[in-house]
């Protein structure tokens, strides 16, 4: 049977093609519900992408919900981008999407669907986690129905200071509420999302699959690439947010430990960095860390996956 | 032409107070909803405690809906209580209540209250923050229908510590929200709350005039006064939270001067302090601080107030 | 016999009252020793100042050391002053000193007098506690032969912010190794020099008494109400700085109470704060608190102590 | 023309191989004095374990002053041990020195050999940075005459917490005046000392040499292993402290590149953090930081100055 999980983003063409993966046809994942949330560009562009996506996708059935247009506490980040104006540059999808958000809050959404549902479901957070939190925040009741928690975000390290990850460091608040909430993590970081990179050769696999799908999303890491040939002068990039849905997916493509994660809330240089601590006791442990991905594996499960796409 | 209110509370012998005074006949306002928040007790307490008052004050048709089991970021806090174990202790009011909740979120009903009405609604918190900041975070929109917060909270010291008044102090992130919000803001903090004192006398005052809400604040009184000189040795204590409630009715009662607040997040030792700055340039200004009471024309509005409950 | 102290002071027109006081001959204090600090205005300026007014009052044998030039750990504040651009303006004092200081830092002369001398010494420090605290963290070893730590600064509320007093705010890690540092202390902040006010009616009295070192201080007092009636618009202005002094010659002007006192140093609005906590166990006090003194008695004292320069 | 050094440290095992690789033949460096401070163990042990070292030696003319007792502001780190017992367990190193300390503070001894020496000197701070901060406060004007700091410690992750090494862990705010100072720092922390890697091979290696020095680093290195083994699970240990001393003495060893360095002071989990900015401007790099050493040539300049002590 198909696992339920509910993707949490802000798109973003790496949240993109996360949606790819989980959509495709070799996925065991059932999309319950898109959520979208103010990120590197405001959660009106984010939520436009995400329907965007969903015309491309055909994802008709799935509902979409705006949330959070700004972080918890924390001001909004104004942040220079490398996904463009739009927040998805690069693709020749249309401007307006076909499909229409239904009308709830992105954190109600996921209350409700938690709530309605019999098995537990699995949340998939792309973006900063304002709705998650907000969500646990607002009804705690939904902890026991959150199967796990598979997110994009943080790292022993940082690329958005030295100490924080882009999407921790945006709304490091309901960071520490989800991390401390209890539920089950398992934590997709810089550590090893830069071990799925992409470049130019990577492109040309993409774009000779030839399928619509294909086509765009080699479009958007046509743009990505260049943008971060442009500001940070490098010939590859990390392909972040599909990885906890290839996880999902396939777990064998990933190494895991058990951790303990603190986020911190009140650093001068620090804030939004996520503190990992390793081979901790087991009644400590709040977080799965993914540190090693097999580039192989996660290469070839997302060829395939674009594959699905043809017919 | 009346004045709408929406009261968000943890009552509390001395939220019952304010309730007492807005619900009164001599009250220029009208509540168009209670919302309950955790404080001093939990949630759930304060809600059947809004209930029971509900019943008592004849507040048939104003809904009440629960609210936040507990602080944005921060822990919850386990407090010593000089509330008594219901949070209402000291009364004779039947424990169960008849009324119900509506089946919202305190800060949903709140948003909802906001967006439906044609003109600006008043909210007054006499409780942590939590309500307004979600309400607020969730629904950017409710701010220009705000037509001011007029709340209990902060001082330039504290009672929870040196720094920190108790309403703030249990949630600070809440708090600074508030402040930053942009909203109108009347802040009723410690400074001007001790100069609301009863004691002894008050409580003669009061079972005078012989109804049965005057014989219930009496009672509550009775408990908080022996609270207050059991855990502080004081024979009077201050009634923190009509304060709000009798500006609104009456403003001539209070002084108050533009100020800007800077709520403490980050100490080590002043999380929850309002650092209030005095003097400043009007477009600094994000809130009226009231320094000042008239202690008799306080205790004449409440006396009067209560008088209205005998018919 | 004398009570020995050592005064490190950055002055500063109250620091130079302050100075008058120890050194009329109505003091019961032995002056070990002066030391300047960084403060309001800089080292060199207030060491400067310092010999200026040992040259006024006939401080002969007492050594002056130059101490810290900046902060222990913060940048330096960059202060507006109300002293005048030489720290010291109004008075017509030559404005090159004859006395010398003499060649070892003011940290270590503290401790030299204080290991070299049978009977513990009281410290005085009328500025930043730099000094005090380098001497303590360099050698632990004084810390018995403080008798007692007399100093001006912090309070419930600040002057620099609504939080912190100038003293402390200009260096508030040192003053929490100088609170934590086991060593008895009487703290005089802003509750208690705020009580001590002059005005021009209190200039006039003090030039009436017609002697040199009156006349000097009616002019500096001059000076610095202009100022304060220039920058804040007030006719009286506090004389903080005496307030120790005055209080080790004649302890019952002034009232004391026992307290714990925590030095905040993390806070994003409330650096330099000193938390007063009142009514804690004994075991847990590090201070006294200075929270009234008797106007008269004080001025009374101050009138008389200059009378004292007059043969 | 060698280079003059001072060495300010906590030996420690690693400390010991430091001080053997500046005082062995094939060193290029001149070893002006050495002050200890507290680290590991309390500043008195690691002061005769440093007398015991220069013994070893034959360290006769140079001058070993007693530093810091305890951190600049934080309180003192209660650590369990991997060094032993004595700070320097292992050896057969006669328990009393013969050699006796100068008589004068560790920060003082800085102060005055920097003052005295016309040409600038490089410091060697293997311990918490406590003395040369208290140096830098004391007196400003040795700055210009510091060649450069070649310190060990700090990093992009930690060994006491997730974020922070040790020696910065154990007094962060004397590591932010020491890299804000303006001094020219190399930076030898985690990311390159963990490169340096002795095991059971290394300890024969050495052992093999057969003189006494080799015998007592053989020693120390057996111990340290052990230690090493027993807490963490490891059959190899980082040698950090010879780190900086290796790169004074052949900078070829290693790389590194300009950075710019903030130290975390307030963080709640980050406390004592370097957060290192690489890709800096170079009118913001205040470090040069070691990424890289060539295992290789550092153990082969290793083993070549332990010979030197044969004859
Ligand atoms: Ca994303
Ligand atoms: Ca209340
Ligand atoms: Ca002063
Ligand atoms: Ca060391």
């Amino acid at each position: 049977m198909n696992r339920k999980i509910m993707i949490d983003c802000d798109p973003g063409q790496d949240d993109a093609m996360a949606l790819m993966l989980a959509a495709s046809s070799i996925s065991n994942l059932r999309i319950e519900a898109i959520t979208t949330v103010a990120g590197n560009v405001d959660v009106d562009k984010n939520t436009r992408n995400a329907l965007r996506l969903c015309d491309l996708l055909e994802l008709k059935d799935v509902p979409v919900a705006k949330g959070a247009s700004r972080p918890l506490v924390r001001e909004m980040l104004i942040a220079a981008d490398i996904h463009g104006k739009s927040g998805l540059d690069g693709t020749a999808m249309p401007e307006q999407p076909v499909k229409q958000t239904v009308r709830v809050h992105g954190a109600d959404l996921i209350i409700e669907k938690l709530l309605a549902s019999e098995e537990a479901i699995t949340l998939v957070p792309t973006g900063p986690l304002t709705n998650i939190a907000m969500a646990i925040r607002k009804e705690p009741g939904i902890i026991p129905k959150i199967r796990e928690i598979v997110l994009m975000g943080g790292g022993t390290y940082g690329n958005r200071t030295p100490a924080a990850e882009f999407n921790i460091f945006a709304d490091a608040e309901a960071a520490k509420i989800v991390f401390e909430s209890g539920a089950p993590i398992a934590m997709f970081g810089l550590d090893v999302t830069h071990q799925a990179r992409a470049n130019a050769e990577t492109i040309e696999e993409i774009r000779a699959i030839g399928n619509p799908v294909a086509t765009a999303v080699s479009d958007m890491l046509t743009f990505y690439l260049n943008a971060y040939q442009g500001l940070l002068g490098r010939t590859s990039a990390a392909i972040h947010d599909p990885c906890p849905v290839a996880y999902l997916i396939d777990p064998s493509i990933f190494q895991l430990e058990p951790v303990h994660v603190d986020v911190e809330t009140k650093g001068e240089f620090t804030y939004g960095m996520t503190c990992v601590h390793k081979g901790v006791a087991s009644d400590h442990v709040n977080a799965k860390f993914a540190g090693k991905l097999d580039p192989k594996k996660f290469w070839d499960l997302f060829y395939r996956a674009l594959t699905t796409y043809s017919s």
